[in-house]
């Protein structure tokens, strides 16, 4: 049981992310009850042991995990049948919003959005490690309530998220740029391999796989969440149909110049993303290591740091030549690095920091 | 040491990917030569196992890993230096092939392109199983011999690929396709995070990672394998600007149905896809399981079906509208339905296939 978070929950919804959170929030002993319109999904739900069915008991804290057409109205339908504090885990953050505009209790209410997701859906898809190290964007608006907003920092530490506190406005945003243009330009690539050839689909890699796997994602919910953030979504779009008449251009006319613009933008763009987890990145600090120039020296050398369980980030090489010997430069973890150090000496390398 | 396989192999270039073979390679024995442009990197590759220095020896086949825009001139240059059979890894197949269409010896010459690759670059980026489980395109031309295409066909399977074979043209037309076209809808994606503010990058969950990571690739390597493959290219992003074109519209005015249309084509083309490793699907079987719809007893139900050590691919629940009972269907390999149906069994459920 969790001392800050006010209890039982009720959590309204039990697709995947409600049930979901049911899961986390049962680790820690909080007592969750469970409503759906489809009462199949409670029974589900409550079968895999996410919660209880609701049946009218006073509750503390009401979460609205329905799809994102229906969050405003059962977030003012919360507000309107309980005392509780109210939050969501919707997609988009001022659309409901909108609709709360003269709703009274509105102060006990704060959004919220975790990060995290899956291309199935439904309580069978839920798992209570969904959230484990993802970010949850916290969007109190205006009016929202010290403690509203507290509520929903507890709820989503207790489900292993880390809290990103935005605005609503600016949650929309940034999701148009992180998450929707993602997921409709990942549906564009997808749906170029409706119809190919079965052996040309066989060449298939990691690449396209990671490339449209969140195409799979359930089109009736991404309706309404593209349709909820309609204005920042149009408008990244259109900037990427700018940037697709340039690279057309680019590949048809043969201008290496032009294209490789584009594709350096693009790299600079992946290094943009923070590290994993949504965190920060760790800093890395360096373990150089004298390897002599003899075939298999290196695989001896990364068999030696891999038996000392440091992860190694990143490797880089110079070879001095003057003598019969390499400098290998090993990024590690900057908390690992003398560790490494240590261990690779007793295994006889000549090293240093 | 293989029977089939001419050896002693030379791989010219020893990159990501030729560093990569060759440890491969000598996993089973087969030696292994290296050369490259950069002696640096020879010695690099020789440093972690993956052969030695080449020095001038006569050769069984020659293996040509280098970028795209030097696979036409290298293939001629092994033609015209060696009597060895002679293939390449590259991405595309039909350019290199028009530089070497009065070339002598042409016969001994079979294209490959193994679909792995990583998002780093060069030797030190190189791992013996980069290839394991992963499609190899075999890509033999009008005048390849017999002799030259099974020695590709080997050495795809030592590498522990699986062979498709394709013509040159079929294969630039499926890769546009299936690894192009998400390149550069990818490098998009990640061109609009490039200036995004770093509170909006921090909701970035793993769906954009997903998207944008190819996009990390080496811009210098993209350039040459796009521009090689350019009509097939520019055909496809051709396409795509067309549907973005509706795409804009439909999130413009709010068109649910165009939009859905859109996305439920996604859906499809993430269903075309073959299975894990480009292997055809294996065909699921059916266990069903007569489940008492009190909290927990789905979960103990997963519990015994993970004891069982049986892969889940995928569930559906049925509640009996006349009972307190769910009907769950398991869906698993069909080697492995009759397992599970036994194990499931002893452990007291009510199971049927």
């Amino acid at each position: 049981m969790s001392d800050g978070l006010p209890a039982p929950v009720l959590i309204v919804g039990s697709g995947l992310l409600g049930t979901s959170l049911g899961l986390a929030l049962r680790r820690h002993g909080v007592e969750v009850l469970l409503s759906d319109r489809v009462p199949e999904h409670v029974r589900t739900a409550s079968g895999l042991g996410a919660g209880h069915a609701y049946a009218g008991e006073v509750v503390g804290l009401v979460v609205v995990a329905v799809p994102p057409d229906h969050v405003g109205a059962e977030v003012a339908r919360a507000l309107a049948e309980t005392d509780a504090l109210v939050t969501d885990v919707g997609s988009v953050k001022t659309a409901p919003l909108r609709e709360l505009d003269d709703v009274a209790g509105i102060e006990r209410y704060a959004g919220g959005h975790p990060m995290a997701g899956s291309e199935r859906s439904g309580p069978l898809a839920a798992s209570p490690t969904l959230f484990d190290g993802r970010p949850w964007a916290v969007t109190p608006h205006e009016r929202s309530s010290p403690a509203a907003t507290a509520a929903v920092e507890e709820l989503a530490r207790l489900a292993g998220a880390g809290v990103v506190r935005l605005s609503p406005e600016e949650h929309d945003t940034a999701v148009a740029r992180i998450s929707h243009l993602p997921h409709l330009l990942s549906v564009l690539v997808a749906g170029r391999l409706a119809d190919a050839p079965q052996d040309h689909l066989a060449l298939s890699g990691q690449g396209v796989r990671d490339v449209t796997r969140v195409a799979g994602g359930d089109p009736a919910l991404w309706q309404q969440i593209v349709t909820g953030n309609a204005a920042a979504v149009s408008g990244l779009l259109t900037q990427v149909r700018d940037q697709l008449d340039l690279l057309i251009d680019a590949v048809t006319t043969g201008d290496r110049g032009s294209l490789g613009a584009i594709l350096e933008r693009g790299v600079a763009g992946t290094r943009a993303i923070p590290g994993k987890h949504g965190g920060p990145l760790r800093p890395s600090a360096s373990v150089f290591v004298s390897v002599p120039d003899h075939p298999g020296e290196l695989a001896r050398l990364f068999a030696d740091a891999g038996a000392s369980e440091v992860n190694i980030e990143d490797v880089r090489i110079d070879h001095d030549p003057a003598r019969e010997t390499g400098l290998v430069e090993l990024l590690v973890d900057e908390t690992r690095a003398d560790h490494l150090h240590t261990a690779l000496g007793e295994r006889g390398w000549e090293t240093h920091r």
